[in-house]
């Protein structure tokens, strides 16, 4: 970009520099110099919003700053790793002085919540798509693994389900979507704390981006297990009350974006949880269990089984190798 | 993407998994999970190729994965750092096999020379776009910085100067870009080992990608001097015999694309450097000396003042805030 316009990007991004310990060298040289603690290990993940497929393209910049931290601060979560810093790419159309403005915000204001600082990045002109990598840090032996699933382990997810894909639903259809699902959809809180309240238990975690069954697919893929699923335990925020029983199941299976974890844990581990879940004022709830039958097994309370309707709408994501 | 072209892309970027010891988990849970050496800082940095604006449109995707980590594995050797873990978001309009294969081939195979694994990463549909995050490793207090610079040290540069701006050039006349100098803007060789030669000389460096005149003007703001640039010294290679002696200065002095290491160094360490460069089949030049009047002034040999002309052509680059 010309000069300018890169000055005014500069100016933006570099606010909130210089504020933890272990950035030796933060924005401004060839590249970030930091000081990894010798009994920890480093936790890197990174994901990338493309306006119109990860988020409608009415969305604010407040939000998709805020969005494309929160989407790679939840993979941390899912390894119970302490977010530490973060590199951003970001490719705009043009330098808008307003849009950088809210983008830089969101993306701020999450940030300080979790002392993450920005430490590097890119800035290029082109087609509106962001970026991120965040760093974490986790004691030796302590990460959550997606193959840790046991035979016998307990299921549980946080928060509720399917509110981001019924926002999105209703979005798409042309509607105006309930206030707390559009919250849901546009800033996914992180479970950061509750990821590292798992972090040690040995539990299996993965965040829900893809939609529950995709994603506990892939827990017990990576674990070699199965697992029953309770559908009619899924914990469903009242917003969805508003449209079909079948229709509130099919996102709370199928929708992505609500950056929930799921996990699964021996018996042992589940009252210092819920009282860890609690203290965060998060709820957690158990959906089923972990078994040695490949596959899952959706059933309704009186035991019967439950067939998924196929997905039905575009959640807005892709799949990710991280 | 759909399931099956995100299988193919799986299939492209695990060719290479769990190559090092230090990876604990590559691709394939939420993030990856490293192990960093007590005595080392971690350095990161990361670049965002965008079609059309950094490769011209009909570059072979060989290349593309070529440059998209060779601009990267520069950066780290700006810094004095051995490169060791990459991460990838590739953006794509389609997942295109012959392509894929193509860009994974040139990927690798650079990556393979330095033992670079790829651990992580994302992929999405949208307009051909590359981010590449690199992470090296350097000894405690021996990394590479901007700010070190000093009046009275030597001016070097590796290698020669404006080779991939002359090509660029003649591919945006509409002609041929003579072959060497079409190699140098296709496939840019990252100075690594030259790089982890001049670690812990206390050397000032930065990797040439936005031109010469910018790139030391960057070193020297950040050191608080200026310098004299001898500009009848600057290397040359064959291929920009082709043009005029004025069209080639252009190139060398705001050619960006070269990914040649500027440095400045105390003469106490330039005949071991020599000798280093020797050893690597690289030359180094010396270019110019540092001093303390700010700014860069060009000279000739007869002791003349030179004026640099205006850049004139697109180099295919943004300014980076890495």
């Amino acid at each position: 970009m010309a000069a300018s316009e890169f000055d005014i990007i500069e100016r933006y991004f570099r606010r909130h520099a210089k504020q933890r310990d272990d950035v030796v060298l933060g924005i401004g040289d060839d590249a970030a110099l930091l000081q990894v603690p010798p009994d920890r290990q480093l936790v890197v993940a990174m994901d990338t919003l493309v306006a119109g497929r990860h988020f409608p393209p009415q969305t604010n910049a407040f939000d998709i700053g805020w969005k494309a931290l929160a989407v790679n601060l939840s993979d941390l979560a899912a390894m119970g790793a302490k977010p530490v810093w973060a590199t951003l790419s970001l490719t705009l159309p043009t330098a808008d002085e307003g849009w950088l403005e809210n983008f830089t915000n969101g993306f701020f204001q999450l940030a300080g919540r979790y002392q993450v600082e920005l430490v590097g990045g890119d800035t290029t002109r082109g087609p509106l798509s962001v970026t991120v990598q965040v760093h974490g840090l986790v004691e030796r032996g302590k990460a959550l693994r997606r193959a840790a699933a046991r035979a016998g382990q307990q299921l549980f997810v946080t928060g509720t389900l399917g509110d981001a894909a019924c926002a999105l639903q209703a979005l798409q259809a042309g509607g105006e979507a309930h206030p707390d699902l559009l919250q849901r959809l546009n800033r996914p809180e992180p479970r950061v704390d509750f990821g590292l309240a798992l972090a040690g238990t040995g539990a299996a975690a993965i965040d829900i981006s893809d939609g529950l069954l995709a994603d506990l697919g892939h827990i017990l893929d990576a674990s070699q297990c199965g697992a029953t699923l309770w559908v009619e335990r899924l914990p469903r925020a009242p917003g969805l009350d508003s449209i079909s029983d079948a229709g509130a199941l099919a996102c709370q299976l199928h929708g992505g974006d609500d950056y929930e974890l799921c996990f699964s844990v021996g018996a042992g581990q589940v009252e210092e949880l819920t009282r860890r879940a609690q203290q965060q004022q998060l709820s957690i709830t158990a959906i089923g269990v972990v078994d040695s039958q490949p596959g899952i097994r959706c059933v309704l309370d009186d035991g019967s089984t439950y067939t998924p309707q196929g997905t039905g709408f575009d959640h807005f994501r892709d799949t990710s190798d991280d």
